[in-house]
């Protein structure tokens, strides 16, 4: 028992006397700016991937570049005795725009001061580069002391999971056999504050849809065909507007046909959370709590599903004005998915919804974004104490479980493709602003992050 | 009498002989890309007004640029006995986008074949500096063959109407004295088909107003927020859809009251144009005659008053999926006024409705475009009769006495401040694609316009 636990030490001495050189590696890959969803970035996607296959093969990972049809993934084992782990997260970064709100160089990584310690500016330092390299980190710490790790690890990095993972269920069907583990580790969730860990046990899931409504072949003076002719504008406004009823529920049918309702014991437990949701707005500068009438906030943003207009276009938008009745509109729209909805179900009776408001004489195009289904775990499983007590060590207060309002796909991918559940801990902060201009990760995030899962990837290989 | 003809039938033949000049003057202006509401042509806009400086003064006239706030205005005097008579235009364009519907450069003018003979291709051919020029071309025919005018003439070209005259009404109060004539001649209107022109006697006023929402101070990730947070896109999409009710009567707080009804008198004329509303509108692809219930197409065009959103704009647009919830949304609105309707009042019910469905979490800021009242004339006066003769002579078709969807601020401010009639003559066509890739102006237009007006101005002068 000494021995095992001078083992452990070891590995978190080294990690406390490394810092600068594992906060270096960090600001490398923070400079590539592997923006998925951008043709023109697809290079700095193939950059990011194989930055990542060097730095596992320096490591002693057997890694390599995977083709997909889209960004490739990396695949990497450290083949030990022992149960075997797959972690996952993801290379890829969110777009940039609007620009003219970041303070500085999205891809010029910094460090500045804040009231809870010094943080790390960049796009992708929390989502998901700087959570990818709190494991890394950790399974360097072992290798370095110990000469191994304790365990099998793999680790499957994907480029996509920005854009919705298109290539990944395929790939993981194609290489079922090679990537089928014990059990999946997943960092890309949040913390509950920024000194207490969080579990994830609860995950919804996601489906998107771009429609593009076309009305006269050409843009129409507005002199001359206003009031008489059909404004494609008008058309999506009322077929967004009817998206909603006035309690705030979702007006698809059979929208909620498959969501589950809360389990009393559930519902009790996030009750003792105190989620104080008006501060949660009030710090990005709302006050009114809406949605679902009788949810709760935490019910909404992490068992409810929801409908989301994300994005929408259309006619003149320059400066100035031009009294046009254009051609078309378009809009983005996604959904969160919870309990066993299925994606394209929803996808499904939303284009109903959208072609039964259609007026005849216009067109509408539909492009899907791949879905995927809400997943949630069994929280009493030997992994998850092994997990809860590591983070206990670290952080020196439990863990919360909590559910994610979030969509990591890939939980529902590992279950219903690999059989295998996944274990998601992350170490991201509500004020990360991931998604958003001035992203930041926590210098505390990233380095106690590593910490815990150096103590995680030990306890796991003692199960 | 026979002396009097021959001086018309001189400026006729003129015409007829030195076509090719005529047509090479116009491609000249419409190759200076004059669009008035984008700041990096303000340049081209001063050229295209110095260009007209030019023209005016080499066949005469005492023509100079005169500053405004905006872009210049051209004035030019031709001193003459007898009435005076002042010509109205404009210079500017209308934004070129979307470019990629083009079949060639919008400011490289040519000439191709159509079903209804040669047709004069080019951004501004119809709107207006083709129309524009029919009226100076007619004015050079008189000098040129009788050494001068038979009345007294100036012309006030405008480079502003594109974006609503923000800088007309000061300049006709600043400079009433220099400018009140007996009666202003208008060409920014169209013909009723290729072989019939029109007077046009009523014309719809137009206000307009850009609306931009702010929600969260931030964008906000949808997984984190989305059910809770307010999204300015779903804000935005609510409001407009709230604009009209199920008989497509726009619901604006006392919209309606400054409209009058049409006269039976009034009425009967309209419909006994035969106007096709089916083939009017299959001809830019759609097919449902839309707007408020009980009124005929061509009142809903003419003589009602209409709401259109012209753009919107929020989120992510781009290529790709980004589930954000941004944190504005935009849109830009115009509303089309008859009768004795205040674009002021219109404003301001709009701007109530917006506030009014504004969730108090989230801001509103206004952009107002400068609005202008409607208009009309009386159809029996010695200037429209001494017009409907001309046309008649060189038409060999009564000219038919419409009213006009679009709006002409001037004939508002004409009125209101210099206490002058305006007669709206003008020679584009329903198809000419003003405002939209592609414009047009049909040769004929071109030709038979600068013939009409050189009649016009001919009979206008023995009133």
């Amino acid at each position: 028992m000494p021995e095992i636990d001078s083992e452990l030490e070891l590995a978190l001495n080294y990690l406390d006397h490394n810092k600068d050189e594992s906060l270096n590696r960090l600001f490398d890959i923070l400079k590539i700016p592997s923006i998925s969803t951008q043709e023109k970035y697809s290079k700095d996607c193939l950059n990011a991937a194989n930055w990542f296959v060097e730095q596992l093969k320096d490591i002693g990972f057997d890694a390599s570049i995977r083709e997909t049809n889209g960004h490739p993934m990396v695949v990497a084992h450290f083949e030990q005795e022992g149960p075997h782990f797959l972690f996952y997260g993801h290379y890829d970064v969110q777009p940039i725009d609007p620009i003219e709100l970041w303070n500085h160089n999205p891809f010029e990584p910094k460090i500045e001061e804040s009231n809870n310690g010094e943080i790390i500016k960049a796009r992708g330092a929390s989502d998901d580069k700087g959570q990818v390299m709190t494991f890394i980190e950790a399974c360097r710490a072992h290798i370095k002391t110990s000469g191994t790790l304790p365990c099998k690890i793999s680790i499957l990095l994907e480029g996509e999971e920005e854009i919705g993972s298109p290539s990944m269920s395929n790939f993981l069907k194609d290489n079922k056999k090679e990537l089928t583990a014990d059990y999946c580790l997943v960092c890309d969730t949040g913390m509950w504050d920024y000194k207490t860990p969080c579990i994830t046990t609860m995950l919804r899931g996601m489906v998107g849809d771009e429609i593009k409504i076309t009305a006269a072949n050409r843009d129409l003076h507005s002199g001359m065909y206003g009031g008489l002719a059909t404004n494609p504008i008008h058309v999506l406004s009322n077929i967004l507007s009817l998206l909603y009823d006035k309690d705030g529920r979702i007006t698809l049918e059979g929208f909620y046909d498959d969501v589950p309702e809360l389990s009393n014991e559930q519902k009790e437990q996030w009750e003792s959370l105190n989620f104080d949701a008006k501060e949660f707005l009030s710090n990005v500068g709302l006050s009114n709590i809406i949605g679902e009438k009788d949810y709760s906030p935490l019910e909404k943003i992490w068992s409810r599903p929801t409908c989301e207009v994300n994005g929408i276009w259309g006619g003149y938008t320059e400066p100035g004005f031009k009294t046009v009745l254009p051609s078309e509109a378009s809009a983005k729209v996604s959904f969160r998915l919870v309990g066993k909805q299925d994606p394209d179900k929803v996808l499904k009776s939303f284009r109903n919804h959208v072609s039964k408001n259609l007026p005849s004489d216009c067109k509408v195009e539909f492009l899907a974004k791949a879905g995927s289904g809400a997943s949630s775990l069994e929280i009493n499983s030997p992994e998850v104490k092994a997990a809860e007590k590591a983070l206990y060590d670290e952080w020196n207060v439990s863990p919360k479980m909590v559910g994610c309002g979030g969509s990591i796909p890939i939980g529902d991918h590992f279950k219903s493709i690999l059989g295998t559940n996944s274990l998601l801990v992350g170490f991201g902060l509500d004020d990360d602003k991931i998604h958003s201009p001035n992203e930041k990760y926590n210098l505390s995030s990233y380095q106690k992050g590593t910490r815990s899962w150096t103590r995680i990837i030990f306890n796991l290989s003692k199960i």
